[in-house]
């Protein structure tokens, strides 16, 4: 590569100009630029070239058209070590531009700040990233710069080459400079999308921004990283060691579960990806407490969910169990100054967290499935009472909440409970009759079963009657599951001879 | 909008063009063109302006530079109901574009045709995107198509509006040319990538093809859709109903498993993404027979898939079960002939799959954390003897198979195994000893135990001696685990005690 001759500058975002002008200046690289970034340059003190100048051509159309000419393009594109592009750039009297910097019309930020369509429109960047794409492709001859993070770098790497870039560097910058060009008009395509309610176009660009890279994966022999979504991450940790894959798994699994729960009474403990104990009770530190009880052996290493400000007393209650993670809906001073005491405990904040995605996806092999998520709240619309033993209003309140339990369990699932709490919770079975005996041995092995109702719920119908025989064998008194078996009549009339209630569910809830 | 006067066509694919050209003459559309086009469209008898011709200016950079010129992109960007921008192009002389007809280089093709970068290099469209962009931001005026499989839906459109289109046209032109523009810069963006040996970039744009829309997601009031990666899907399906998403995933479960297998000889049963059934047998038949024993209860409505070539003997077999799917590394004629007498079985050959993506990925609320998959095929240098009862090789070699299998299985698992059969799996649980309760059950449930020894392999060290101490009690006479609990001496110790084989692994294998 020769030395770097010209410049283009275009930017919108302007911090940090200053120090990349002066690198400039001391390699005495001509500047060409336009608009609100040569009134800055020209501001800050150096000398600049104005684009329609140089290209002899005026901004047109409130700045739509102004860099989008010859001279520009084939002062990127020439390829330096062709004869025939030399000899054109000669007749055509063009000169090289051997380095563009160019960041893009803000369109993530006025998203999020605007729902005005025309401003939207009007910030998508047309010229910008034209001058990207074209300087990334020539990067054996052109440096193509996109944020302005990437200066000191530049002035570095110009320095140390003496007026010149590396190969090695260009390269880096192209592949951030696609994947800057691809990542903007993922925004734009999915904005395209989100407008005409289209959620899954024959192609589909997903962009992520990178959040952390992680010490590794599932495993340690797994390389691992966690993007966000184009919106905010809204999750804080406030305290305690890094997160890991398997951490920030299980963070999400028990966020889905606590925002299903009525508001600020709701606890839940995961492990592996499954809920060990789920309670929501008006009385915070019962709520815990009733969660962490309902398999204390499961419980321990798990990560506690609350959807409550944490207080004091929790979190004392907290720190006398081994969690790896304790999630609150805030947390007050004195708590927080508890949980601090274990170094190791990771603290999140999720207070500030809104709505999730409404699309999840994963990949298997050579696909990928996406689907619309399954979180909604229950109507009691859902719901039909079909046995002839009729429950009260509590008695099918906690019924759903059981039901609603069940559906963040792996499939096959069955959940049993007691006044809105789990205790037994059978997961991850190929044999629905083997998720009840998990359910029931739990159960026996953890509780002390007082006078209050049993209830349960299945993810999915029961196939035979002798899941439902084994949970009434059991204990239980009222069951909650979808319909759709060929023998549901079997079971009605099961329930009906043992008096039990029995409510079916217009939806299924698999959940693997 | 007003009739459409002028369109610029700058196709690759030139597939579908004279109909086009067809219903652009009877309209009176001007046409602007250049290279390859502008020949095919003469070829096919159709006037046509030269894109040289029309902005004074030669293409040059052997076609690197043509259409990027300030008259093509005024055409295309002026904003009609703009007084201002109206002046300016009847002062510049310029007249508008109403009609952007675009495919690019096919970036795709040549990444799958050859590894020389400067080809690849070379196909990277500059002036393509640019013009689909602009005509896709200005959708309000101007409609842009970037597919000859929307010719007909354009045409059709422009009759109907006698010359013009509809504003939700091209607003759909719009959203399909932005999911073009951001495919086919995530192509360049994962090809930069591949080649730097960078897995996590900053922003990661995955880009998606899509297979098929289906019926339902994992449950029915869940939309999904299975997309497919860049590169091409090889699963052929011969035969049987749609494929839900529930049957997608286990497919890939159970291929994942069928890989990771010896070839020829293995044989996979799956039921809600976990394997019930695991076999390897050099005879086929045998093969099917043992995997569909190690718990036919929960193999029924599975997923089988044989990693051999599928004969009569063994559809004959297949068919007196009830499978949702069959899958085999191909399927002798006969076979087929009987697996296709039920018509509700899905038949899927996987003989063409070759690769699978090595990068994994799931959504889960605001955050997506992507990993290098858990694939590798065992070496024996990963396992270390430590017990003082060593292993002969056929029982090394049977141990590594149970702990193949156990990592397939979602955490917390544990593999009973005899003879490179699984006889009893443990799935899903949040202790590990409930695990190994589930695993021992199983095995009591459905085997009479033959003299032959009984392996146990578990996915991640046991925390304390219970678990192994359940296991030998149940007849286990040799346990593969990964190292790494503080009590690795305790239950090193009684293993030893008990004569029982032990073997760590350096590598743990959670999978949830």
């Amino acid at each position: 590569m020769n030395k770097i001759k010209r410049a283009i500058v275009s930017v919108y975002n302007k911090k940090n100009l200053k120090k990349l002008l002066i690198c400039l200046k001391k390699f005495n690289i001509e500047i060409i630029s336009s608009g609100g970034t040569f009134r800055e340059i020209k501001k800050l003190g150096f000398s600049c070239i104005e684009v329609s100048q140089y290209t002899n051509n005026f901004e047109i159309l409130e700045g739509r058209v102004k860099t989008l000419h010859p001279k520009i393009y084939a002062g990127i594109l020439n390829k330096r070590n062709s004869k025939k592009h030399n000899k054109e750039m000669k007749i055509n009297k063009y000169d090289n531009i051997d380095l563009v910097i160019v960041n893009f019309y803000p369109f993530e930020e006025i998203l999020s700040n605007t729902s005005d369509q025309n401003k939207i429109i009007e910030n998508i960047d047309v010229g910008g990233p034209t001058m990207v794409r074209a300087a990334a492709k020539n990067y054996k001859d052109v440096t193509v710069i996109t944020s302005d993070t990437q200066y000191d770098e530049l002035i570095e790497n110009i320095k140390f080459n003496k007026g010149k870039t590396s190969l090695e560097f260009r390269k880096k910058m192209s592949l951030e400079a696609f994947s800057e060009t691809s990542y903007y008009d993922s925004l734009i395509s999915n904005y395209f999308c989100d407008i005409s309610n289209e959620k899954f176009p024959k192609k589909k660009v997903i962009g992520l921004k990178r959040l952390e890279k992680l010490r590794y994966g599932e495993n340690p022999h797994q390389k691992a990283t966690v993007y966000k979504f184009l919106k905010n991450f809204n999750l804080e940790k406030l305290g305690g060691k890094d997160l890991s894959y398997n951490n920030y798994s299980d963070i999400f699994s028990a966020l889905k579960i606590s925002r299903s729960l009525p508001g600020n009474i709701g606890t839940v403990i995961i492990k592996h990806g499954n809920p060990c104990g789920v309670s929501i009770h008006k009385e915070k530190v019962k709520s815990f407490k009733l969660a962490f009880n309902s398999d204390p052996i499961s419980a321990f290493g798990g990560i506690v969910s609350c959807n409550f400000k944490i207080n004091e007393k929790i979190a004392k209650e907290i720190n006398k169990i081994f969690f790896e993670v304790v999630i609150g809906n805030g947390f007050e001073k004195k708590a927080l100054k508890i949980l601090k005491k274990k170094k190791n405990l990771r603290i999140i904040d999720s207070s500030k967290v809104q709505k999730f995605n409404d699309l999840k996806f994963f990949s298997n092999g050579e696909a990928v499935l996406l689907q619309t998520a399954d979180e909604n709240k229950f109507e009691t619309q859902n719901f039909k009472v079909v046995s002839k033993t009729k429950p009260n209003s509590k008695t099918l309140k906690n019924l759903i909440f059981a039901f609603n339990v069940c559906r963040f369990v792996k499939s096959n699932a069955i959940v049993i409970t007691q006044k809105e709490t789990t205790i037994g919770i059978g997961s991850g079975q190929p044999s629905r009759l083997d998720s009840c005996e998990l359910a029931i041995n739990k159960m026996n092995k953890f509780h002390k079963l007082k006078n209050e109702e049993i209830l349960a719920a299945s993810d999915a119908f029961f196939p035979f009657v002798d899941g439902i025989e084994k949970l009434v064998q059991a204990g239980v008194t009222g069951i909650i599951q979808p319909y759709g078996s060929i023998r549901d009549k079997e079971i009605i009339d099961f329930a009906n001879k043992t008096k039990t209630v029995l409510v079916f569910s217009k939806t299924r809830h698999f959940n693997h």
